[in-house]
């Protein structure tokens, strides 16, 4: 059987189960967009790591390696933020090609130092090492949370308003500019941008993990149609979602009336926008949204609802179903 | 200019100083075995991180998939051996070509799970995406020791007895018989099980730890010929080492008398034992040696002694100098 018949998902469920036995009673494993392993009386540590590969995860001639420096840390930032987790260090592991100049190495780590220094996040160390063609990129990122605060993808509870803290789709509309070859508008660009240099949402995870009304907590990569139903899984309960509801950018808007893509596709399945989706305890909305308004000087978007049933995502728009595709993207779907 | 002229050590030294200053003080970063992170009031937490890439590190028709799966785990508790601590979790990141087959990744885990079985290591987390060609392995683990008594590279004093806790070369002349198709002979099977299954001492690490006498400890991975001069620039010492003292193991003598190769080369550079290499104070040896003997039911080597000078090593042989290359395997010396 080839891997893609199972699914990423699926290999990783298959192998979490054998050692599931070994682990302690307070540490989280495989499942959350981190694990967990205690710290001090007050705190946890919250541990993730994402692998890149060139030609899989970036191509070399679209993205800077400035952009894919700050891009290898950024992802792994928004993990931490989905925890309400902020970072306290990152490792960094290299595969490199060995025609690789060093001047392009260090424009790499120079975008990964200006992430780092941003969040002031110290490298503690890594491997590096020679790869025979694709430059090869493995980031892990340490953080810490006040013991018990962490928000985990099974918390949502019946009744929960859907959150997420931004726009979806510009990422996934940049990236559809990028294979097309479109010229570099100013629009255009500003959406390549997003997909080049997500802006990982430390700050709204950690107040939102603050807020006792939030439940579960989830970063979106790879699209709401597929993170969503993380949450969903892990906290069997099922979702209506309103596409109507979405929060798009003006800019994304305005590239789809011209380009005329599927908008619902981008700002569902598209992925890689790194916002965090949010569930809130029933009726607490408004105060939770005022709050946030006054931190953040921008609004919480409500596209939903958490209600019992089957683990699945049931889209309105207009008042009416809609039959969406479930997954998004899958790294071993065909 | 590129990277195989300035050497994966200069790259990493390069890196590590432009993030020095983000690193709090009870932090230890780059440039030791583990990284090292606050835990509770008694202990600390010990990180590192190994990547391995197929057609580099490993060739997919010459090492089974078992074998993969536990030698990717056992590489990185080796460097949690040489910290002194012992592991508590484990991450995985692989990056799979698409027509692999779920049964040989099955294999791979059944090792790697194996070797968690047998120290009690759960898997916490990790990352699975599609590669384009190499089968390409990224492991982090972390572990924990008593605070204070991590063993680091710039222990070394004055004096101190070099030791090795096991034979070298067996490992290096493993893979010389993979690479010339040598037939499967006890002996020639023997190394490459070295080779293949290498045993990460972390019982051994712990135990020395435990001893005050002993200062820097690292494990043996690229060489003693580069290992321990990681330890002599770490420390700002040089070292005097006697060929003849190194432990040579009699299956390698044997296949060695066969196969006319460089005994030295092999047991100075051919790294991959996975043995430890320690200093210990001077005079300290023979108390040193009982207890460990009483522990372990075999012997510490001493191989050589810590003395004052520029960070390099002076070989002899029969009472006399000799000149070795300097430098182990560095992945990108040509």
């Amino acid at each position: 059987m080839k891997l893609h018949e199972i699914g990423e998902f699926g290999f990783i469920d298959h192998i979490s189960e054998k050692f599931k036995h070994l682990l302690l009673p307070e540490y989280l494993g495989i499942g959350d967009d981190c694990a967990i392993i205690p710290y001090n009386e007050k705190e946890d540590y919250v541990i993730t790591t994402d692998l890149l590969i060139e030609d899989i995860h970036f191509l070399k001639n679209r993205i800077t390696p400035e952009q894919l420096g700050y891009k290898s840390l950024a992802v792994n930032l928004s993990d931490i933020a989905a925890m309400g987790a902020e970072p306290v260090g990152s490792f960094l592991s290299i595969g490199i090609p060995a025609e690789t100049e060093v001047e392009y190495l260090d424009t790499v780590m120079k975008g990964y130092h200006e992430l780092s220094q941003k969040y002031q996040v110290p490298l503690l160390g890594g491997d590096t090492t020679k790869s025979i063609k694709y430059l090869t990129i493995n980031v892990v990122v340490v953080g810490k949370c006040r013991k018990g605060t962490a928000r985990l993808r099974s918390m949502a509870q019946n009744g929960d308003t859907i959150c997420v803290t931004g726009f979806l789709g510009d990422s996934a509309c940049g990236l559809e500019i990028l294979l097309h070859h479109l010229p570099e508008t100013k629009n255009n660009l500003k959406l390549i941008r997003s997909h080049h240099l997500p802006n990982p949402q430390l700050k709204e995870g950690l107040w939102l993990a603050q807020q006792p009304e939030i439940h579960a907590m989830i970063d979106v990569s790879d699209g709401i149609s597929s993170d969503l139903v993380h949450i969903l899984k892990a906290s069997a309960k099922s979702a209506l979602i309103d596409l109507d509801k979405i929060p798009v950018s003006d800019t994304l808007k305005r590239v789809i009336l011209v380009e005329g893509w599927d908008l619902d596709k981008l700002i569902t399945s598209g992925g890689e926008d790194y916002v965090l989706l949010c569930t809130l305890k029933a009726g607490s909305f408004e105060p939770i949204n005022t709050a946030f308004k006054a931190a953040f000087d921008r609004e919480l978007a409500q596209i939903g609802k958490i209600i019992e049933g089957e683990p699945r995502i049931n889209w309105t728009k207009n008042g009416k179903p809609q039959l969406l595709n479930q997954h998004g993207f899958d790294h071993f779907s065909t």
